[in-house]
């Protein structure tokens, strides 16, 4: 059984404590919080949970096994770094730290340490990005063209961060999963229009190797919600609403044909492919729960999380670059 | 009666000649093709009227009052120029030109010859776009502060030009239209992935006065078609979407506000509102019958066209601009 | 060349006229209309046919082998008999007659003279309505169960006729076509809540043998447009929704299985099965495009058209019981 | 502090724990269920509530208040009899009880022995079904003249009743709540086609007084899930798709004018009127904790709960008719 401290149970910590109660491999053992009311929110589902409002004492904690932490990124990296000191595997919350520099010290003490980490990344665990996977292997698609996502709504508003922080590491996580080819260059662009210094609403360009591209839309003030991606191939394209209840994900088998004719050799000429659209079966297992089987998984069987601190390094890298390219209206930031 | 020769009939010109005929104070006199089979086509909707294959032809007519360019936009300068020189008002496609300096030079010969010269900008004149800006003028959406638009289908992969050239206009014309502000910079992203060196998905922004923002999503090769605009105010917010078949306006009373705190003079406060959504009754009317109204009026009358000469000048600016930027990976253009 | 006459010329025959028109088989020779405005507008599509304002000149035209009759349903028997008594085939609008009687006659004429009769049941030449046809016969649905349909909108409210007569036949036919089996009873339900004494708003149920059913709800009161009809099988189920502009058909690897259980022998155990959706590519044709080659064929090649009168007539039993029931607030009606 | 005790923690008896116990004025106090399995369930979430496995022991703890039944409806009559002789207020599921009588006689039970009998319509404690009702009240949608209702998904066959008792009590609650004119007679129509007797499908037809009618479409065989109301006006129209994430309720102003004119006074001319569309905000309150709410203020205040015995009687009545019409065909059965 492996005990676990968790660390921030504000948004989002209430649904790793239910997962990992849940899961029989995994004991919740303790929960920090600075807040007497967060914890004792805490302690009316899980009465057997120690409650704790140091961090310090999850670290020194010898019967603790694991650390998981959701706290804001500002301190992402402090106590990544001390849980795994203090000899602990450690689930760290995206994006995994603010600097480069930060991620790659991470990555080197966690292996140095021998110490599970696993970013999370948790749309990467959702039965809609894992079936796009299968099909992208089977080499379904042909050759992948390009990666474009609107991830938009009214809600959330950051008070310290643009919205490329917060929406787009999703999108980014998605596309490095799906799509792992060496990224190239980022630009990044959007204004705050709002007055108050933070820009709400972003488009986001990687540039790729092979002329492959991704397009990014990230936006915390529309009226509307709007969660569309593709995945465009050569030979097929598919759409990922996870607005869709139930046909979260399409095939089309459409695209391009680009051919020389003998009339004209000058221009490539450009045909058309309509046929089906399949939209298949969905596992509908809730992805933090898989995480969290897939986290113990590691952990017991000494394997690598297949969101691992370089997955989560390479979304810090674009989103650094991200914040550069920002402050100078688009212009490019290498990145390879 | 206005008498109008049309000038191309291909993709776009049966629509114009359609709609000239419809009108009560316009008559369609000739039409121009080079293609014998086009002019066939004309010939048996048009038996009256006279098929030419010539464009000199329709010059010379001192009979003819306008002419209507609907050719490759390679061809607009020298032909409405032409059409200008021998007495002509012009009814011009967009983009207007392919230059900057060939657009200021049609502006400057239209008003130094006293000729009406209208870029056929089509979605300004639909009952949608026409609705939000009578919205706009009202003062319900308080102060604009983004336009947001994705325009994707698969289809009408251009051979020469990128997809700013040929989806993007609409969004530019329609943006401009609702939101007159000066223009700032462009920025514009796309890869070529097709290997043909034409990129057929691009996003662009352009940056205005004010911080206010506009991000354009445009694309060639989508599996699926979308076309959905948001106009974002401060009081109200605005989706439209033209695949609607009727509510393709909707006004929706959300948005945020900010505002100092006590607690926390370092950072405003971010507050929500959400309340009811409207979709106005639109005025269903086609588009280019409103126009060629429009067009016979400004001759009839001496009237300035909506989308005159300075309006397709605007669109061409922001055009050339994004076409630099997109060779530099999205590095931003001044236009202001 | 066959040469058709059309009489009618009000909502639905110019669709008629332009379909015959377009057709490389078939010469629209005359139309006629009692309203000289409606003539008027014929006459400037088609300013070679000839414009007619008396049946009789039809009839009487020696020169003409078929004739259209697209007029309200109580004229339909007198025109069709007449056309069919004078040697024309017959192209009849739905549905067919007032009377079962009326359309017996009409198929005994029809075989008797040798004359091709068309019952205008456009939906059944569509590529959704043939494609679900085709899956049908392919046996991918497994046994057929029921037939379901939502058939509504704002609009074209008649005079005259209740509202099954209006939309119930399209609804009718396509279900005909695709499940053949024999119908055992019919039961109506609705209500004259304007006041005027007409049924705008219906609920209809075709009891069919082997416990086949279908359900059919049709208005001409509804805010919103529905065009959804499922088929449901065994094996699989179809969605098949009109409103779609592209994926019009959807088949669902959905459905029900029941089975005996040794520990509940009274009931069967029911389980569901949820598997892939699929949305095959359609053919684009225009129904009523194929339906003119169809109607072509059979004059030229001595066919029996797919939707004969034994098919109108089908549709006519139906209409005529459902209205008896309708009086009696939905008491079944034998059609046996 | 009302003391509740709950009978049932199947499917729906989770949600009233739940509800119970986060409602302020109300205390769960003990949970009864015949299956262990359930009892540990409960036993898990709830550490504090008594678990028993006798219903005696509910109705012979003279500290309990009130008790909610959520069995299976050929229980609840007894359930709520024995519930209401011991002295105890009743939270009743819906169906309220298999039969007319049974329903009358916890009425009248209740009444005598001043106890509060809240039936479980859920629906009409929704946001959205309260915001229609306020709409009504206000006079917006003019003279009511239909209600509609699809509700349709794959799922939750039941082995011992038709899918009217499942589903149609839903809509029933609802038409009643905001269309509560006096009921003529009850027309149900369907088959079972499954070969066990049960009929899985139905429509059913309720003629009101005043000409207003009900028209109910209810499967537990359709591929898709459907839940789309309308609620007729002759002013204005309501939509309310409960699969709709936020905008549930549309208020079409729509509809359809009567009137004599003086060329034609045997028909009433038809004509339609189409205007805006408004999607209110509504209130996102959980409906079952408004429900708990209000059923504590029925006992601690003397009211009489909005969804009382009377009104569950009405539903009872109606579905009590729906059977036997159902064996006849759709034959009517007077309820007036």
């Amino acid at each position: 059984m492996i005990k676990i401290g968790l660390i921030g149970y504000g948004y989002w910590g209430p649904n790793l404590a239910r997962n990992f109660n849940n899961n029989s491999e995994i004991e919740l053992s303790s929960i920090c919080d600075f807040s007497p009311d967060r914890l004792e929110a805490a302690g009316k589902l899980y009465p057997n949970v120690k409650l704790v409002s140091n961090v310090e004492e999850l670290f020194n904690d010898t019967q603790l096994d694991a650390i998981a932490v959701a706290t804001p990124v500002s301190t992402h990296f402090e106590l990544a770094k001390n849980a795994i000191l203090s000899g602990k595997h450690v689930w760290l919350e995206k994006p995994m730290t603010e600097k480069v520099e930060q991620g790659e010290e991470l990555i080197d003490l966690a292996q140095k340490k021998n110490k599970v980490l696993l970013v999370d990344h948790t749309f990467v665990y959702t039965g809609a990005v894992r079936k796009i996977k299968e099909i992208i292997e089977k080499g379904e698609l042909g050759d992948l063209i390009y990666y474009d996502s609107t991830r938009m709504n009214l809600g959330l508003f950051q008070q310290d961060v643009n919205v490329v922080w917060d929406l787009a590491p999703h999108d980014i996580s998605i596309m490095d999963y799906l799509m792992p080819f060496k990224k190239v260059a980022v630009s990044a662009t959007g204004s705050h229009f709002y007055g108050n210094g933070i820009v709400p609403k972003s488009l986001l360009t990687i540039y790729m190797e092979k002329n492959i591209v991704a397009h990014i839309n990230v936006s915390w003030v529309s009226p509307v919600k709007l969660r569309q991606t593709l995945i465009g191939g050569t030979a097929k394209m598919v759409l990922y609403d996870d607005n869709e209840p139930s046909e979260k994900i399409k095939i089309y088998d459409k695209g391009v044909d680009l051919y020389e004719t003998k009339e004209d050799l000058y221009h490539l000429k450009v045909q058309y492919r309509v046929g089906d659209m399949l939209a298949p079966k969905l596992d509908d297992c809730e992805a933090l729960a898989m995480e969290a089987e897939h986290f113990a998984d590691c952990i017991l069987n000494g394997k690598q999380p297949e969101t691992d601190g370089v997955a989560g390094l390479e979304v810090v890298k674009i989103l650094v670059a991200s914040e550069e390219s920002l402050k100078n209206q688009g212009a490019p930031v290498d990145i390879s």
